[in-house]
Parts: structure tokens; sequence; C-alpha cells
């Protein structure tokens, strides 16, 4: 089994890897907080504190950042712009092979941003693919942007495998109807019943995010790629198509379906 | 005349730009080093110290930066990322409208690198344009990637106005066909031959460089564009088809007709 490394490994998609992906895997975790497993506790944004974890890895999925798509620039230097160089570092250093990186659908934000809320019907015709324009709606998706840009050069320049995952909306009750899904994050100014027509279209659940780290893994015949991640939703204004033709990826859940 | 502030002042294309364009506009400078003109002495990557040169300005040019491609990371971090979003940051701020971002063939280097040196024949087909995927061949190119990504989000959520130019080969001496111009820089191993043909294709006078800059302060009607920087040199495998369309660009000198 390869060994994986997962930072961030306390968080949701964190959680969803080490419960969907532990017996295809040996895993190992790093997190700035220690969890209920054996945990690497260290601060991305310390070389040297991570440089340890990294050690004997054949592969690394990066989850580690903040995740708030308002994280103020302070924050998303340190943890999203210095946490990232740190992990491709650290992984070129250790000789680890591969990266999976958590990018996100916010490097291409203002696709969404501009056409919203009528790019939800599923009669619109908009669809972003992996060749789109950079449009970040956020720090956070300029440091995404950056992160997938910083993962090409490691590939082309240091012989790095690197995935970037845009990831669209997982959720940590892995339901794309509940009650709590209605309320806005305040990014996008939507009313609750627009929210949850949103989450229709961008839902990944949790065992179609983990089958996509798995294929990232698994997929050595790709030096580099860029992917959207979601579910088989019946909108979907985020192109699946190479992640389908090139990793294999097949969803097995879909928010209308639930 | 528009009040520009020129970051960098004090660096080869800064010299270019108060050579060439000091009777259209009034401009200022801002530089880490005091030059033999008034200039606001401040580092880039102090937010709270470059501010007050961005008060009452109509646009700035950005041209402070490490500007080798072998700057090694921790210098890339403070001056090109660090730097860059302070600009933007004091520009927003302060209410200035336009900013022109001096980006790079770098943020895309790699199409040249896997290509070159057969790129540089006039007959190769390769034509690059600002569509490109981001393909960086140094965290100089990283970080000029990073800095595009970073004005178009200023644009789309701070109404800022935002050229990116992906600029070429200016050289100090204005010539490229001179002895200087055969000393390879060593992030692509070139003999001195080839570093002469390269240039042929990527050289941008210091006066079309000047025009550049000032068609991009002048596009009031253009929020956002990314567009190469060369001369109208016989092999381009950068394409000025936007950079003519958009801004007007008319380049007057040709590295072969010099």
């Amino acid at each position: 089994m390869k060994k994986v490394l997962v930072t961030g490994a306390n968080g949701v998609i964190g959680s969803a890897v080490r419960e969907h992906l532990a017996d295809r895997y040996e895993l190992s975790a790093l997190d700035i907080l220690p969890g209920d497993f054996p945990t690497h506790v260290a601060d991305i944004a310390d070389l040297a504190a991570i440089q340890p974890a990294f050690e004997g890895m054949d592969a690394v999925v990066h989850l580690a950042a903040s995740i708030s798509v308002e994280t103020p620039w302070p924050d998303i230097l340190k943890n999203n712009i210095i946490g990232t160089y740190n992990v491709y570092e650290a992984a070129k250093q250790a000789g680890v092979a591969a990266v999976v990186f958590a990018s996100s659908n916010h490097a291409v934000g203002m696709f969404e941003v501009t056409n919203s809320p009528a790019i939800y019907a599923t009669d619109h015709p908009l669809v972003i693919d992996q060749h789109a324009d950079i449009r970040p709606d956020s720090y956070y998706g300029v440091s995404k942007a950056y992160g997938e840009a910083m993962g090409r050069y490691y590939v082309e320049n240091h012989g790095l495998r690197v995935c970037c995952l845009r990831i669209g909306s997982v959720r940590p009750d892995d339901d794309p109807t509940s009650e709590a899904a209605g309320a806005s994050s305040g990014w996008l100014p939507l009313t609750r019943e627009q929210t949850l027509e949103r989450l229709q279209a961008t839902w990944l659940s949790q065992r179609d995010c983990a089958q996509l780290i798995s294929r990232c893994l698994d997929a050595e015949h790709i030096p580099f790629g860029i992917y959207y991640g979601i579910s088989d939703n019946q909108r979907q204004f985020w192109s699946l198509a190479n992640a389908r033709e090139e990793l294999g990826y097949a969803p097995e859940d879909s928010a209308a379906r639930r």
C-alpha cells in the first residue's frame, strides 16, 4: 500500500479520507491540532516543523489551509501561500512522488458570481472547464490559483506529480438538503432557497470526494492536472469531463438523488 | 495630466518610463533606494511605508520586484508576493483607479523551455496567447501568475482597472545584438548564438515598452487584460494580437531592423 500523508487531516475532507480510504493506503496525519488518531502536530507555515512527516511518504494529500472564502489576507498569506509552498518543497526534498492539492472552484469563482443565481438552473448553458481564465472571487481564490501555478512549477521543474482539485461543496453532515446547508456563507448574497439550489449543483459527497482523491493518488500517468470536484449532480456548471476521462472518476452520488 | 506613481522607478524599465513618458504624465517615483530624482524611498514589502506615495495618484505602474528569474523563494515571497499585494491594496485604499502590473512571460515560460531552441526559428509555428495555461518556469514566474490573479481579483471585487504586461526582454543598453546580450542568464542553457537568436524574438525596445505602458494607462475602457510585450520582431512566439486590438499598441522597433 502507498504511504500517504494527509495535511489538515482533522478537517472535514481529511476525515472523509480517513473514513473511506484507510483500507487502500497507509495513511498518516499532519495537523496543527492533535486529533483522536496519531498526528504529526505542526504548523503548515513552518517548513522545518512539517518536514519530518514527509520522510518515506509516497504521496501527500494537501488539505491544510484557511478554508473560509472570507479569510483575511494575513491568514491567507501564512496558511495558504507560505503553507502550500512548504508542502511542495517538503515533498520535493523528501522525494515524495505526488501531491494532491486541494484547490478550489473559487480560483475561478467570478464566473459563478457574475452569473448567480441564474447559473444554478438546470437549463443554464454555462459550463466552466479547467482551461477557463483565472478569475478569483477572494484572497482565498487567489491563493488556490497560486497553489496550482506553484504545483505546475514543481511538476515541470522538479519532477513532482500534482493533481489540483477544484473542490465544490463538501458538507460536514454530507447532506445537500439539510437546514444547515441553507445558511448562506455571506460571500455570495443568496436566499436560503438559492443556497439550497446552488448546493444541488456544487455538492460533492464525502465518498465521491474520497474517490476523486484516490483516483489522483493512483493516476501515475498524469504529471499535472486540474479537475473539478462535484458529485453526479443534475446541474453541473463545472465540467467533470477531464476528471472522468483522465482519472476515471465515476461519482456515485447526486444531490438530487439523495 | 494623469498623476502616475512608478514603483521600482530606478530600474531599467522605470528609467525608460521616465525618459519616454515624462511629458505625457505627471510622474512620481517610489523605490527602495534613492535616485537622482525625487523618490519616495520605501520597501515595497512594507504596506504602511508605501501608502503615502499612493495618495492623490490616478494610476500606478508597478515595476518594483525581484526581477531575476533565478531569485530564491524568500526574496520572491517578500518582494513579489507580499509586495504586489501591498501595491494593489494601497491603490484600492487610496482610490487609485488603475494599476499597470509588470508581469512576465515567465508565468508561461515552460512553453518556451520545452520548445527551446527550436521555437526561436522564424518558421516555427508556436504562438502563445493570453489564454494559455499557466506554466511557470521559476518561483519568479509563479509570483507573476499570482500577481495577475490578484490583479483580476481587485478588478472584479474592488473596481480597480488592471493591465498585466508579460514583458519580454528589455535591455539596459536597449540593443538586442550587443555582446552583453549574448551572455546567457543561466535559467535556460543556451549558447551565445542561441541567446542572440532568442533576443531576436523576445526583445522589447525601451520606447516600445514605454508606449505599451502608456497605452495601458490610457485604456480606460479595459477593466482587465493580460498582454505580451515585445517589439515588432520578425519571430513572435508571444502573441501581440490583443495588445494591438484592445490597446492600439503599435511597436516602432524590431530586433531585426536595428
